[in-house]
Order: structure tokens, then sequence, then C-alpha cells
């Protein structure tokens, strides 16, 4: 068994006060309880989440002073005595859900992102965006030792909650799935994971210039394109796009605007089912009742995955089937990746280097 | 095998324009074709669709002059060369599905309700407010003997669709649902059909005098009573009659009133499932999108039954588990009956003696 | 939060050697592990399992000494640090399950029963034949305030097992279900928890004088009465027992007796399951791959059930659906007990108490 | 709509009596009744089942004089009244399935292949060796247009099958599907349905020479290939063949030997499923009762699939995702194919033309 220097102080990104900013300073670095782990972070994708509980302008509060970050992939350097599954040495992830009670009802029926005790990364708990971070053994990600820990980072938040959706949609293979957002971050991988799910899927997206959303979408498996900007009938298009003409049997609502969740039902296909991922800020799902019924259309939401669907989704990663596009900097520049986040301008998905 | 004398007059109640009324007249009597029925309807239930459907003011146009009617019992008396498990003398229901073509992607997955060449009884073909009513004999209800034709008119629709209810909120005996509208006629059958699967249900009505609408749910088996109009936090209210607290697992909206329908999505356990059967005027379903992904909130549509359903649901009245309040009058004072549906005078469910 | 004086030593009931005897006599009481609790045992109830764990004869070897014993009810008197959602002075039970790791992948599905590094009470750990017995805080059965102790014990492990393989056979309410074995422990629960669950029963058992049995099944609320041993066609005679004759929708196998699971592939409906149960020695499970494939059966077998299934079992049983036959003795007098079992003299099931 | 010449007589393969030979001779052309189709057969698959018909060693009896074929492609050249969703000149597929009743309990339910009224094209009607059969309108399967008659014809039978097969093992996309006897027709076809379904295979074949039909699997998709005639622990090494060597979550039994029925339940992973298809003559499935309940265990019969299934198959096939190798003769040479079959010296699959 390898064995690791583990200092007693290390870098990390604090946030001191609600609102930020987040102070890149040296604090130091814990020892884990009976049931947890200590990962050394290597790398960390940055989510808009991030931002959020910097700003502290969800509805849900967070822990003062906060190391933020739920996208961690490291190596797992000290454990605690009732650990028996993890080895020192192994690479290991930290998700959103850092932790959970794994004895109430829905920890009892694997629904654990559910548990009313959940502990969240960079949110409750401190999380990733520090070199050496704690977390609870039973919820770290198992990463398979062949993956890049720089390149698996965001696919630890984006590439489950995607997966779980696709899950949770019910479709199976051969049939057709719509995936409204599909040009950003989380969609690019949505039409991948479809793809190698044996899906169909219906990009739709919009605002880019010329063709270049819908090239993307097509690189990556779609096998339409919807531009939401362009058409003159979106429900219209969206159901041609259907070698029968019914409309795909779910859609994805990636989108954080408000109008896309409330266009799914009418172009979903009878029977279909609509699942929603997307936050946008005080936003209203609204469907007429009579067409719902009518059609028995369906209507769900889904959050983040279980530890089974992250193993599931890491494996799909593993295999190379889902590519990421991201950009690395050093864990010391996070302010100025919230910066552009903030003035809306990050194509793809930022990963922090936890030893600059 | 016996032999029905079947006359080529028969007493309706026909709509001649939209709008209505529906007169009373002597009409010819059809033939059935190779794969249909003709049914000598005894008695037949008066759903407020059938009001709707004189008046026209539904999205959906009818066929005029339009016999109306969908929840006929009575005994077939002829059929064509192609039915073979249906012998003349036994004992039929006319439900809303009429016929659909039993070949569409809905039909092969008995999906039928959805098929988009349904035949819908007393909407866009006859129905059973006449003596001799035509059906495809796919479609028929199968009657046991032993029930009263008088007694099971009513379950033809609103029994049916409540049952269906419940099995698409996938509720599992000893848990628990929410039946919004409770004491109404659909309410007070999905209660004892809820009880009947080993269901606890939470009844949720309002607007009666003293203790009577409670009363009569308790009675079918409810196991707490909610009043929406007195209570000071219905949501919190329904969560605590659950043991844990945390709310029913399912939901069935039976009202016809657009607000259950929106804080439904609030009281119901999370990964629970909100079931929408009631069609108001114009609804529509809100519900905030980070509750509904967080919570993993499930809201379906539900419509009428499929054909198995049907079987199903008649199979646990013919056990003497159901109820349904009626009271009889002759197919020709439809008219009155309509008046006091108007005017929200209707308690319980009225039936029609064609005989009359 | 109530206290509890927890003694250094404590009767219990030793297998000192396998082959046996078991040795009643004073052995100190254990400290919990971080995430474990000490239970005051005060009622077990004894199986057959254990008489086997004495006995040494499955193939699985099993702790030496050992405190046999896995259907304990009691009073948690002290706990580990990390276990937070159970309090000093609550209910619990020792079942079968004593821990698992949690984190496998059957852990992570809910299938914890299934947990290559379960732990199993009075197996390959210490169990409830003792007055202070040690289990993992996730695992051990949550028993409400209100729910005699001594009562409940033998649901612990009879009641979960026959609850869980009803819901494994994916019978809905208003299926019909043969249980065989009907008569026995395991199967006189079954009988209760299926009508419980809204579905119809067709007792199969014999070798009874007169019709006690017929009579013992039929007041448990089983439709009908098949007894092998009088039946001159059991086929024939189970389906025969349905209203539409095509057998029932599931099939439990509770015997210890091979045939029967062999006969349950022929009079099982289409499309139906059979549930295997029962652990006769060195028995197979042998059906026609004909018959199976054209008539698309499906046989399963269904271990005891994980802690969801264990908390809705014991929510019906708190809820007074079912009545268990018990007999109560002192915890010194487990020997004449196994030699009552091993005589095969046993009706219903024995409980000890662990004060004398 | 196109119009087509309909001759009075046709070339037709034709089984007088039991046992044969089938004769080449021309027969009258026959029509469809209200609710059929009549096909102008263009290329007919043979299929075991041709032969044992013709040689009527199986328990049920076939109609004699008999039209043997059940994977018959053509072109519809007329209808019966009631066919409204086919059109003459549209492309149609005549099935195994030839007819069923579509309003039994397991036709409501979609599982019409388990109708007790089906008609079986080649068996219990006449089939597709004949230039224009007769089937149920809502039972052919429609072709698209761009698919070609004669590539087709095999996947009418063996790849529908195979499909549902998958289907029913409840495999995700992701996991792992072993699939027995993975080298011949179906087995081959499996392969790729599987691959393009998300799924890893395990192929188990043996008995040939050389890695050829090891090369074979793996171009068709195969993870691993498992010599069931050279591999020292059959079971060992197919569980070794997962990546955590748990063994496969599913098991495709194509075989006509009886032991990989039996060998199955062991390399199966817990809470697996083995899936029987082949039907090995008189053979039995044989499983421990110990550890098929231990290990949750489920073994499940496939039969063909039903309409639904059957147009899913079709689809994966027009996209080009499945190839089948076939040869093409004259149907006057019907007799020649059965010789080889008999003899044991088909590889692949052969296809008649109905033209010559």
């Amino acid at each position: 068994m390898p064995q690791f220097q583990i200092p007693t102080e290390q870098w990390a990104q604090v946030v001191e006060k609600t609102g930020g900013p987040s102070v890149y300073k040296k604090i130091p670095v814990q020892k884990p309880g009976p049931d947890e782990v200590l990962i050394n972070v290597k790398y960390s994708g940055v989510c808009h989440t991030d931002l959020h509980a910097m700003m502290g302008d969800w509805p849900l509060a967070t822990k003062i002073p906060l190391v933020g970050g739920h996208e961690g992939a490291g190596v797992v350097v000290a454990k605690g005595e009732l650990v028996k599954d993890i080895e020192i040495g192994d690479h290991a992830g930290i998700k959103w859900l850092n932790g959970s009670c794994l004895a109430c009802s829905f920890c009892m029926q694997a629904d654990e992102p559910l548990c009313q005790h959940a502990l969240l990364s960079g949110y409750t708990v401190d999380g990733s965006f520090q070199q050496y971070a704690i977390a609870k053994a039973a919820h770290v990600a198992r990463i398979p030792k062949e993956c890049d820990l720089e390149v698996i980072a965001p696919v630890l938040c984006a590439g489950i909650t995607v997966y779980k959706g696709l899950k949770e949609s019910g479709a199976r293979p051969g049939q057709w799935v719509a995936v409204v957002g599909a040009a950003g971050g989380l969609g690019s991988m949505a039409l991948q994971y479809a793809r190698a799910m044996g899906l169909h899927t219906i990009a739709i997206d919009g605002g880019g210039q010329g063709n270049e959303k819908a090239q993307h979408c097509q690189s990556l498996g779609a096998s339409a394109f919807v531009d939401f900007g362009k058409s003159q009938d979106l429900v219209a298009e969206v159901k041609a796009a259907t070698p029968d003409g019914l409309g795909p049997h779910a859609v994805l609502c990636l989108a954080v605007q408000e109008k896309p969740f409330q266009q799914a039902a009418d172009y979903v296909r009878s029977r279909g089912t609509v699942i929603c991922i997307g936050l946008p800020a005080n936003a209203y799902l609204k469907a007429p009742v009579f067409n719902t019924v009518i059609r028995m259309i369906t209507i769900r939401g889904s959050y983040v995955g279980n530890r089974q669907d992250t193993q599931e989704a890491l494996d799909f990663f593993a295999r190379g089937l889902i590519k990421v596009p991201f950009k690395t900097v050093g864990l010391s520049q996070l302010g100025e990746v919230y910066q552009l986040m903030h003035d809306g301008k990050i194509v793809g998905r930022y990963v922090v280097d936890t030893s600059k």
C-alpha cells in the first residue's frame, strides 16, 4: 500500500462571507472521521452552482466560511477505521452529494439525493476547491485508474446528472429523445450519453451564428437539430423530426429559461415523458391540464444521480464514449473564472488545477 | 343460444344541433358491421361529458345528429361475422372508447385510449342514450352475468377512470394516496378502489356543512380528511396525515378547479406522483421547477382506462367492493337531468332506464 | 433520553462446537463500534435456520463459538458515535442481515441481502439468543413503540421474507397468488400479507386431518384450498380455482419439498411468476424448456427482504393485519425447542424470553 | 393507389401429409376476409420450425395439407373492407403469429403471442411458401419501403425473437449480456442487436476450428468469447469476462442443447436474468433451489415478439445496424434446403425466391 505524506496546511479557495469574494489562502488539513476518506484533490470542475453558493442567492443557506467545489478528482490519502472497500492510493471523486444518512426511507431505496440529512459538497460542507478534502467513503465516486483525473472532473456533476435524466426518462434503445439546450455543456454530454445508450436525439438550441451549433450537435450524434430562435413553429418541427411524426418519446430540459419547460409537453409524444433538470431561477412548469390528461403526458423532475448512477455514468466515460471540452487554470485563478461565468463568457467547462 | 327479436325502430335521445336540446324520439336500429356488436342498452349513466357533447363547448367537434351516452349496460343481441368471443345474450358495456384501430403504436402497446383513430361513444359515434347501440366488439366491456346492469352503469366510466389513475400512480399496497375531490362521485369510488388495493387514503374536499363530507369519506375507508375550505395550511395538514410526515406517495386530482393541481406538488412526498384526471376548463398544471427537480416529483395525466383496466375495475365491482350511489329515471327524462347538472344540483350519479 | 444500566455479563445460549449442543451460560457484554447499536434483546423467535447453524449442515461455515438467533426484538441501550437516527430507548429488531457494506453495487441498489460482505446474525456474527446483542445501526429494524416485542419477534424473519416474496412476484391488487405450504408458519403469514395487499389466494397444502388446514387457510383469507395429498390432478384443480381458469398470476413456493417447485410452472398462468423461497435440502428447480418459453413463465428466487421491505412488512403488522401464532419459553429452554424442531413436532412459532 | 393483377392460381410448396415431402405445385389464390390482407410474397426465410412442421414431430398438430413458411416479405395486393391503415402496394411481412383474437386478456395486454386462439403461419394456417399468402392485417409486419425484401425476410422471425429476448432480460445500456450459441444464426443477430442497444456481450459458443467463431463474434461486437468446448471452467471464465468479475447481468440461451440452460444460473450475476429462447427437444431447465433463492436469480422464457417488438426490431434493421448472412434459392428448391437442414449442413440462413 502506498504511503502519502499529508501536510498540515494546504492551499484553498475560501468564501469568508456570503457574497464573496473567494480568497486563495492556506488553511489546515482536516482528519477523516471513522466513515470518511481524505482525498488529495488534483483537479476540480467549476459549475454555476459554485457561483450561486458564493453569492448566497439560492433559498438554502451555505456554510460560512466555505470552501466551494463539487467536481473534485483526486487520490485517497487517508481513511477512517470503518472504510473497508477503498484503499489508500485509489482514485476517487467528490460529488455534490458528499454524504447522506444511508438509513432513511429515501436512502434505503437508493434515492440518497433525496435524503433530508444529505451533506452537499461546497455548500453545506467544504468541497473540492482545496488540496485535501473530506467526504463520506460510501459516497465518493470510485474512479478507475485508467481515467485521467483532469478530464473526468466535469463528468462528476454534469455527466452524472444528464445520465440520470436519461435513465429517469424511461426511453429505451431505438426511441427518440429531444434535448433542450443541446449545444451547452450538459447538452453536449447528454447527446453523447444518449448515443451510447442506443437513443436517437433531436438537438434543440438556438442563438448561435451560422450552423455552428447544429454542426456541433450533429458531430455528437444528434439525428436532427431544431433552432428555437429561427423556427416558425417549434412544436411542429420537433414532431416532424421523428419518423412517424408523433414526436419524441422523451424530452430532457437542460435549459435555464422557463419557456422550453412549457413547450415540451406540446411536442412530446403521447405517453411520453418530459424530464426537468435545468433550474431557471423562479421558473414554473406549466402545462394545459386537458392535453396532459388526454395525452397521458408525464412531467418529472430529475436531480443528481445516486451512487449507482454515478458508477454507471463513469463507466461510459471510461470506455471513451463521452468527450468533454474543458480548459484548465490554476486553483488560484478561480476568481477570474467566476468573473467570466458571471459575464456569461464561458464556453465549455473550466477545470482548476489545485497545484497552482 | 338465445334468440332476440330486434325491432327496426327504437327510442333514443337525439341532439339534432350543437347546443341542444336532446330530443326523445324514434330512430332506426342499425346493423352491426363484421367486427361489431349490437347491444340492447338497458341502463346508461349520465356524465358531465354528455352535457359538454350536447353543448359543443369542448375543442373537439361532435357528430351531428348525435345520440349521447357512454356508460351503457345491456345485452348483446346481434354481432358481426368476425366476432368470436362474445355470444348473443352476453352482458356488455358501452364505454367512452367505442373503438380504436388496434394496429397503431398506441394500440399495439395497450394504450388504445391514445389511438388517433379512436371512436368515442356519444361524441364521434352514437352512444348509449338509445335502446340499441353499436360498438366494436373488441372494445365493449364484458360484464359478468351476476352484476346488476342498473348498478354497474356508472362504473363503466367513472369507476374505470379512477381505477386507472390509481394504477398509473404506481402506489403500492401499504402506501398513502391523497384524493382531491374525495367526496364527489369519482372521489367516492376512488376511496373504495384504493381501500380494495391495500392503499391508505387522505380524503381532501371541502365546502360541505358540518362533518358530513368527512364522515362520508371515512365511511368509505379514508384514514384522514382534510377540508380545504377550513384548513389554515393545507400542505402542512396533508403531510401531517401521513405517519412519517413526509406526505402521501401519490395524489389523485379529481377536482374540477385549477388550484388543487397546483398545490399537490407541494404536499406529495419526494419521488411521489401527482395524477391528474379532472378536467377543469382552461386550467393549467403549474409547479415550481426548483422543487419539482430537487424533490424528483412526477406529474402525470391519466385518461380513461384501456380494455384490461376495464375488466380489472369491473372485477373489483363484481366482488362487491365498490358501492355507487345513484338515482334512476327514464331515458325520456334525460333533459331534466341535464338541467339539474347544468344547475349544479346533482348529488351522486343519475342513471337512465331506456325502457321508459 | 433514558439511561440504561448495562451489565458487564449476561446470559446467552452459546454453541461451542459445530454440531452443538447450545450451552446456556454467562458471557461478557460487548461494546458497540462507531456505526453499531447494542440492543437489550427481550424476545427472539426460533427458526429452522438456527438449528442448521448449530448443526453446521449448510454449505456456509458459521462462526464458532456462536450465539444463534436472528429474530430478536428489544431496546437500544447503547450506540456508536456515528449513529444519528436511533435514540437510546428506541425499540429495534435484529434480523438475519446484521450488516452489509452499504457501498457495493448490490447495496447501492438496495439489494443489501446480496452484499458479498453481509454479516449474518446468529451465523457469521453473534445473534439474538443473548440478552445484549450488537448490530449495525443502519440494518436494525425500527420497531414502532406500540408493537409488543414478544409478538413481533417472529415477524422479523418469516414475515419480512414472505412479504418480500409477494413484492417480487409482481402480482397486483385483484390478481391471484397460489401459496404452496400455506398452512405452515410462513404460509399463514403469506396468506395474511396477500389479503392486506388486495390479492386473492389459493392455499395449497396437505397431509392434515379432516378439513383443519383448509379451514385454517380460509380463516386467513384464502379464496380456495387445494389439498395436494388428496387432489387427483393438482394442476387442473389449481387452475380451476381462478375465475377464468387460466391459473394464478403468481405462485409462492414456501414448501421444503422439491416437487412443488416443479409443479408450479405447470399451473401458473402464462406470463406468470413462480417465486421460490423455501429451501428444501439439495433440491433443484426443474421445468420443461418448451412450456416455459412458449408460455413466457418467470421463475425467480426471493431471499430475505431489504431494509425498506422490513419497514413495510412491519408496518402491515403494526396496523394489526398480521397475526402470528407463537408460544413463549425461557431462553434457557432453547435446547428443548431444538429437540422439538428436530423431531418435527412444532406447530406455529416458538419465541424465547431472554429474562429466564 | 397501385393496381395489381391477381392471378387465380399460383406456385406453392404444399405438405400433403405429415412427414412430407413438400410438393411444388400450383394451387388457387385465396381472397382475404374483411380483416385480412393478401400479400404477394417475394421472399421467405426458411427456419428449422418449418422442417418440424412438415415432419409433425412437435406436440402441436399442424393443418394438412399445409403451406409452410413464416418469414415472408412481400407486397400487399388486396385487403378486406375493415383494413384502414394499410394501403395496396405497401410492403409487409408474414410472421409466425399470423393472427390472434385481439380481445383476450393476453391480447389486451400486448402479449398476443400468448393468445389461446393465435393463428400460426405455416403451421395452423398456410404460410409464406407460396406466391400469395393471407394474414390478419393487424398482425402483418409493416416493412419500410427502403428495406430490401430479400434481405429482411430472415429478420421477421429470428431477428424479432432475439430482440424480444434482450428486452425481456431487462438489461440496460452499459450492462453485460452473455449470448449462448452466439456464432449461430440467432446468436449473430443477438450480438448485433445488443450492440445497437448499448449492451456489452460475452459470446459463448464452441466446436469450430481455430479462432473462426471467436473472430466472427468479435466482428459483430462481442467484448469477449468463451469456447465451451475448450474452457476448463466455463462458469469462472464467463464471470471473469465482466469487469467486476460478478458475471453478466443477463444470459440469452439460444442453444439447442440442454446443458447451457443449466449452467447459466451459475454464472449470471446475482439478481440477474436468464432468458430461455432456444427449444432443445425434451429439455428441462434445472437450477439448484438454494443458489437461485440466495442469489435472487430470475429464469424467464421468452417466445416470439409481439407486434410492437416487431416494428422496433425492424427499425433497428432499417437503420443498417443488423446484417444477416443468407443465401437465396428458388421456392422450387425448398426440398433441397430441407435436406441440408436435416443433415445439419446449413451455415447462415436460406431464403427462397417465390418467382422461381
